[in-house]
């Protein structure tokens, strides 16, 4: 799924999105909320008629946001409490006013409002780090124990789930997935796969993972928890990621994913091909008449837009080069998963590692093209 | 002829450009010439394959930006010395080297590289405009005469002219208009016309309007200037203009133009109707669910993007604003000219009127709409 973050994917036309062969896009609950409004947005019509997007689309809950976002004031069982972007103005996020807000922009997929924690133990980390763990996960107060706030986390993740059902006012419409917690303890992944498909829903997520735990910890986590729920409904791993993660993803029983890395990176000049990422304001591709990648068939690539004329537009800060980047790396990452369910399909997955070297196992998540 | 300034029009893709119905773009030989070089885009097989643009292309001189946007450092018979707006570094523009670039550039139609005065004698602008005036136009020297200043520029860009036509190495495939100058002075306008039309070249431009003289001058000097060029061959105003000036230049006998307006309007926002400017940052359109233009069948109206929807895209930063209301704009004025065709071979002009109210005469050229 890219990501519409205030409903829009940056730079994409509708059917420039639609072109990229997308299915389904992300929005956010938490910048729409804040701006335009869930509410200006339920009088419009709801949210695909605001943007003009006619297929499905999915909304997060505006928990991750209010965490990794904002300076958090006060996070209590009855919800959060934080500081809006647009006008510093104190906003309590709770389960019931999260479903609300989705309620009110009629995404077809709609997540719980969770508790998340970060995944690392502060104590571990470095001041600088544990500074900024402190402002995306609120204060941590004296004895401050990483173990049971991981515990804390999933305990309330589950009574948070279980408000947010009986807030949801339009469960035929809306589809709610539930959110497996539990940080990098596998006992507690466990124990929350349990407690959360307990409650009978038509998908479920695994949520707090590529939040800082790195590449290694991402995969074990996603291998261990992903069988753990139920093989009929759908499986979505939350902002996950490069091409490696997400085929390991998908080995482990992952169906579903969204991820920012196409459309920001595509901003910042980097280009995604099967062999590693270009980054085009590099002078080697100064005079460079290939398309980012020749076995690509984006409205760029198919478009016959060089590498020279996209650095050129990166050099000179034109708009049409991160629109024309970002709608090959939407592309990029489609064609991975059409190639995935190929393999799927075919059950023959040695063709696909050699189109995708970029996927393996051991691979470099971020190969560079062209910086010699 | 929407305007490519540095080789994309900002924000489109060349197939959207193509959609607004657009035959022909404008792209600046000074910007280009700078960055990222007119030998390296030759050595691309030149501006319409670099920036994958199959229609016809126009370049300026670079005369015009040379004075508009630099500090000049000195101006003589051989040429204008100005300092890059990229690194600072000294660069002499003179017609051989002008035309070399547009050489270079490859585009169908190129213009001559002319001495262009300030518009208006400085003795007549008050302290501040005088020093913009002095940035434009080079030092005034002690003894400054702009009666002096504008014959001198006459005939210099006569001079220019012939310089330019025995450095054109192009001439079968470039068509290189003359520009006539002379500010506001008829005699200098016709001395002008005279001399330039005397070389004999497949089209003609009105330069040095639109320069700061206001609307009234602009229509005399267009209604005078216009007639004294060859009837059979293009004319092109430069840099014209709002939507009543065109109609009252087409009237006078004018047949191309360019101008900025749309996308550069467009991109802060304010949105081109018959009836008016929208400036769709203004609170009035939070909630206002029509189209820009009922009547208007580009991408944005056709496509169902509300006036609600484009101002929250402009008040969150979102890039897709200022495609999507460039795109309008450039089909605003395109459906206008189509409609001016439409006009002079039916010979009805009142229905133009009716539909096209901000084209009349004496209509105010910024009218408002919803700021009230």
């Amino acid at each position: 799924m890219p990501v519409g973050t205030r409903g829009s994917v940056k730079g994409l036309t509708p059917q420039q999105i639609e072109d990229t062969g997308s299915q389904i896009i992300l929005n956010n609950a938490y910048h729409l909320m804040l701006r335009p409004g869930d509410e200006m947005i339920a009088r419009r019509g709801g949210v695909h008629r605001f943007m003009r997007w006619n297929g499905p689309i999915l909304t997060d809950s505006g928990g991750y946001q209010a965490y990794s976002m904002a300076d958090i004031n006060a996070l209590t069982e009855e919800g959060v409490t934080f500081q809006s972007i647009i006008d510093g103005q104190k906003i309590l996020l709770t389960p019931e006013r999260s479903i609300e807000v989705q309620n009110n922009l009629g995404a077809d997929i709609i997540m719980a409002f969770d508790d998340c924690p970060p995944s690392v133990d502060p104590a571990s980390l470095n001041e600088s780090r544990k500074r900024l763990a402190a402002q995306r996960s609120g204060p941590f107060r004296k004895g401050y124990d990483h173990a049971t706030r991981l515990r804390e986390a999933h305990e309330r993740t589950v009574r948070w789930l279980e408000r947010c059902v009986r807030a949801h006012r339009r469960p035929d419409e809306q589809a709610l997935f539930g959110i497996v917690q539990g940080g990098t303890d596998l006992d507690l992944r466990r124990a929350s796969a349990e407690a959360i498909t307990n409650i009978e829903l038509p998908g479920y997520a695994i949520g707090g993972v590529a939040v800082g735990e790195g590449t290694d910890l991402i995969r074990s986590i996603t291998e261990f928890t992903a069988p753990l729920l139920p093989p009929d409904k759908p499986r979505y791993l939350m902002g996950v990621g490069y091409e490696r993660d997400i085929v390991a993803a998908v080995c482990a029983g992952v169906d579903m994913f969204d991820c920012v890395l196409p459309t920001r990176n595509g901003r910042n000049a980097q280009a995604f091909t099967p062999q590693g990422r270009l980054h085009l304001r590099n002078s080697a591709f100064r005079e460079d008449d290939r398309v980012i990648d020749d076995s690509c068939d984006c409205e760029a690539c198919r478009g016959g837009f060089s590498r020279a004329y996209l650095r050129h537009l990166f050099m000179a800060k034109e708009m049409l080069g991160p629109t024309l980047v970002s709608i090959h790396n939407i592309r990029h990452f489609r064609r991975l998963m059409l190639d995935i369910r190929r393999a799927i399909r075919e059950d023959n997955w040695s063709d696909f590692g050699r189109a995708w070297p970029v996927a393996e196992r051991g691979s470099n998540p971020t190969p560079e093209i062209g910086s010699g």
